[in-house]
């Protein structure tokens, strides 16, 4: 006989995560999702702003998704408990009335900016919103350079964040469309660590230019100066920079650039949340374009990306990362860099 | 590394339980159900009586319901034991055909009553047939003002006792058909124990009364006297009485009465069987008023109550009741007292 | 509260098992299936060999079932990384290039033969090929007298061996066509170990043969000898000769027989993969009859075997064998000889 042991949990609570997408939440909607193994139930108010309330009745747990709504407030469907926008009952239809104090359902911080919606999922007071990672090149492009996607996946948010942390895998894994023809891969990526910020750069001579990037450029055939940068800001929200350009090293004023958003919310241990957005400074008023070039991401992601995380996911089972020793190469730099960051905010966190 | 716990499973064993209904069982079905964990086979002898064997072979443990019925002896299709209805071996096939002593199957006590199929789970010595509860107006009353019904629920008994216990929820859950129209909540239902019984119930003033009775009320319009009573009898068979009466306070005799069975049958921890039977004081005659009625009541639990109390199974996962810490109000002292009551039987019982 | 504990899995390592048909592996064939509890990858080499490696890059364990293939290695199609058919790398195009020495997959020793891909699942170093289960009768008779089938079930490898092991069930479980009328149940079946071999045969006198063989007697309503003898090797491989005759006592040269293998690998504790082929000593040259032998005993074992196994399975749940305390009849003589040989098997091999 063996008991059966089981990896403690680990998400950070004190952090912000993206929960939905602006398209995601009209003024019906009682959009219910779960964030790091809690129920939240998001609306939106008359004034337009998002309230989001734990989705869950402290009366006997029905989920107040399920409710109904009138003006900012949400009265629970089994018994009749109505709840404002600040997760306070308003309203106690049984016996005098009196509502009892403990009440209430928790309700959360959150920031609607450049197309998500942020929830701030730990202890209010500390939610701090100069600590969003910066989006705002989502707004500053127009509607037609800017794409917003939700993906949904069977796996822990760090194979993701791994993924992404560690773009060499573009070399083997995906089509010709963002395919860098293996130069990535004996490059030693560039780790810098500034403030809570953990960035990997690939810098390279690419002859040509990925394909994406290649047809836009003066001289399609000819070698092109290309650069990938992942900015990762806890716990697992990412910016990565794409960038070509020839004849040059101002990427931003005479090359092609996108600027990609690649953000993991976990909803339980063994499954996440993945939003992707992606703007460019290329082509910008060109809708079509914009409209296919999203649906190619989609479809790499989908098609490449989503169903090799989810069998790697598959092999490793319940057992831990480090448990299983993986063999470590130097494309894992910032990656491992990554983990071993969020380790220790954990432990902070819970001690 | 956290060490995965679980709450201990609690059934009572020396109980009561509805295990099918009497329409389930012709003379030809070997029905398997898991009552309380534990598979049992039923089905009906020669002189129409049932017979109870657990559906559990002694020696590979295949399901005798998988079995060869001859006579009122059934026959293990594997490797051919057979079992009376006592579930005694008579014979065994194999070598000199010896019947090991401890090849043999529990049976059960068995009573059919009402339309009821109910098995006694504990020690046959203790099963007191005088502990059943009552449901005799179901056999009183011509089959035109009867009804049985069989749902299957995955949700723990107990959130469908306190669903019963605590009417209050028809306020606020229930469409117009039977929607009390916001008169219970504000109450304080009156719960009474007598002896092994716990009662909780409801009087108010309807006006006009209950949809379902109204339109058969002498004014439909008008205000009309109306009770609830539920009567919980141990483990979870709930006899339910609904009533609405104008000019007068004798409601058997002058108005509308309605005698329903709520009967909860714990499959496993997280799955049970739901049996629902009805009769009535009036109409008794109309068959077609009585199959609009039970449809109507089907209709009600399966869109109304079933979604809402697997939403809250759900949202509570495995955690226990009291573990979640439920803020309580009101109308809840009848389901609590239940609720109380209970942990006390199933403490006495595994002392 | 109460801890949950599990039995511990229990399958031998230094073992032979069938992975594979023969048919199964084409020369392109990235096969992945999981051998007790490790995923393995099986593909034909360019000499038509076949190689088997864990299907686990030690990288970031992504299966290499989905990489690519070049002449004998396999690329990750995750970061590239190549493995040869030893499960040493070979190339990694990260970096500097240089290879981590614990950067390789264990690879695993292999024997085709008889149409069945056997896989040694334990220490290379004792692989030892001449404790192979004999089946080259399946090699020696002509194409028209041989066949081979995969099915797969849901239920503990060792259910399958004790089906086999006590065939008595045949008596009540199947059909005309393999019946044997009840004639095996009263008899002890006579059980031998000898080296690593046990042995359980039955011999008895049919009137007339069971249906399968009595067409193809001399005289087919008339008595006939027959027997079975099932020799079970370590882990749960047996081969099981079937034979009838008229008129004499040398089954092989006067009679009919059947060359039949009943080949269990577990998948997990739960699944199994089950291989089972067959050949004769009669008809030899009638394909027809060949096919239409092979499709009656498929259905025969997933019409009749198949449910009654996996039903035992769903009733013992996660129990264990003995935990459950069966009652132990006559014929279970050899399938408990079976089960004892290997707890010590085990037993060894865990000290
Ligand atoms: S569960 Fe919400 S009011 Fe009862
Ligand atoms: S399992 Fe019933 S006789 Fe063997
Ligand atoms: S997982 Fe195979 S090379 Fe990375």
């Amino acid at each position: 006989m063996e008991l059966i042991t089981k990896t403690k949990l680990t998400f950070l609570k004190n952090a912000w995560y993206v929960a939905a997408l602006t398209t995601e939440l009209d003024t019906e909607t009682l959009l219910t999702r779960k964030i790091i193994d809690e129920t939240v139930l998001f609306y939106r108010k008359e004034d337009g702003s998002v309230a989001a309330l734990r989705d869950r009745c402290p009366h006997r747990f029905a989920p107040l998704s399920k409710g109904i709504r009138s003006g900012d407030e949400i009265t629970c469907l089994y018994h009749g408990l109505k709840f404002n926008e600040l997760g306070e009952c308003t309203h106690n239809p049984h016996g005098n009335g009196k509502i009892p104090k403990a009440c209430a359902v928790k309700s959360y911080e959150i920031e609607e900016r450049d197309g998500f919606i942020w929830i701030w999922m730990g202890n209010r007071s500390k939610a701090d919103r100069s600590k969003i990672m910066d989006c705002s090149v989502l707004s500053q492009k127009p509607d037609t350079a800017v794409g917003h996607i939700y993906m949904y996946n069977k796996c822990n948010y760090q194979l993701l964040t791994d993924n992404i942390m560690d773009l060499s895998h573009i070399d083997h894994l995906h089509g010709p469309l963002i395919n860098t023809g293996g130069k990535l891969s004996p490059l030693l990526p560039n780790v810098q660590e500034e403030g809570e910020v953990i960035s990997v750069r690939w810098d390279w001579l690419a002859e040509p230019a990925m394909q994406l990037f290649a047809v836009h450029l003066p001289r399609p055939e000819d070698e092109a100066n290309q650069y990938f940068q992942v900015d990762w800001h806890a716990p697992s929200n990412m910016h990565l920079k794409v960038a070509a350009v020839q004849d040059s090293t101002d990427y931003t004023n005479d090359g092609l650039e996108l600027y990609d958003f690649h953000i993991m919310t976990p909803e339980t241990e063994f499954s996440t949340h993945y939003f992707f957005a992606s703007a460019r400074n290329y082509l910008e008023e060109d809708g079509e374009y914009n409209a296919a070039k999203m649906a190619g991401m989609e479809q790499a992601f989908i098609e490449e990306d989503k169903p090799m995380i989810e069998a790697q996911q598959q092999e490793m089972g319940e057992s831990g990362f480090w448990e299983l020793q993986p063999v470590l190469l130097s494309s894992d730099a910032g990656g491992i860099r990554v983990r071993r960051k969020l380790s220790e905010l954990l432990e902070i966190e819970s001690a």
